[in-house]
């Protein structure tokens, strides 16, 4: 089946990746490019992967500690993760959270 | 030298990539991911390119003309082009974009 170009968030199915992360996933040919909701309080642990990421703070503040450093995210700051580097967060106030995954996360799938 | 992980918005240079379209961009291994900030009546031409793109606007309207489908984009919308299909653009409100590409774009580093 052809996949349409023209799409709406309205009809991407919501998924709890982690308590209090409702993630709305796209899955391109080379990447996953995931858009999160997270309520003020919620956190996930520290972990690492071989994809590529950034992390971009669309709303909100939320705090990240990566490779040791923790510093504070807010729509005017973003983050670069190579492949494999350790890293958590903590949302401070109810955030909107951009994740953009190199390749493909084919566990988000 | 090592890249940081931790970055600012306010130390990426914006650049005028096409009459009144003020880009700053993010390359990484694989991708550009691109913010553009638009005024209100500026248009791209119709274009294509080899790298796939998917499209968003975090705010404003901005219509976008792919494949010969036009359709208004605003928050709740969004467009995953593959390569090489044409496609045009026009601001309708003042808007802010952000533009995925795979892989790299070359040509705007």
């Amino acid at each position: 089946m052809e996949e349409a170009i023209f799409r709406s968030f309205e009809d991407l199915q919501p998924k709890e990746i982690l308590q209090g992360f409702w993630a709305q996933a796209i899955h391109t040919p080379g990447n996953t490019i995931n858009f999160i909701n997270v309520k003020a309080g919620h956190s996930f642990p520290l972990h690492q992967h071989i994809h590529h990421q950034c992390a971009f703070v669309l709303e909100g503040e939320f705090e990240m500690t990566i490779n040791g450093e923790t510093q504070v995210l807010s729509p005017g700051k973003f983050v670069v993760i190579p492949g494999n580097v350790p890293h958590s967060g903590r949302a401070i106030t109810d955030c909107r959270l951009l994740d953009i995954f190199n390749p493909v996360r084919e566990d988000y799938k």
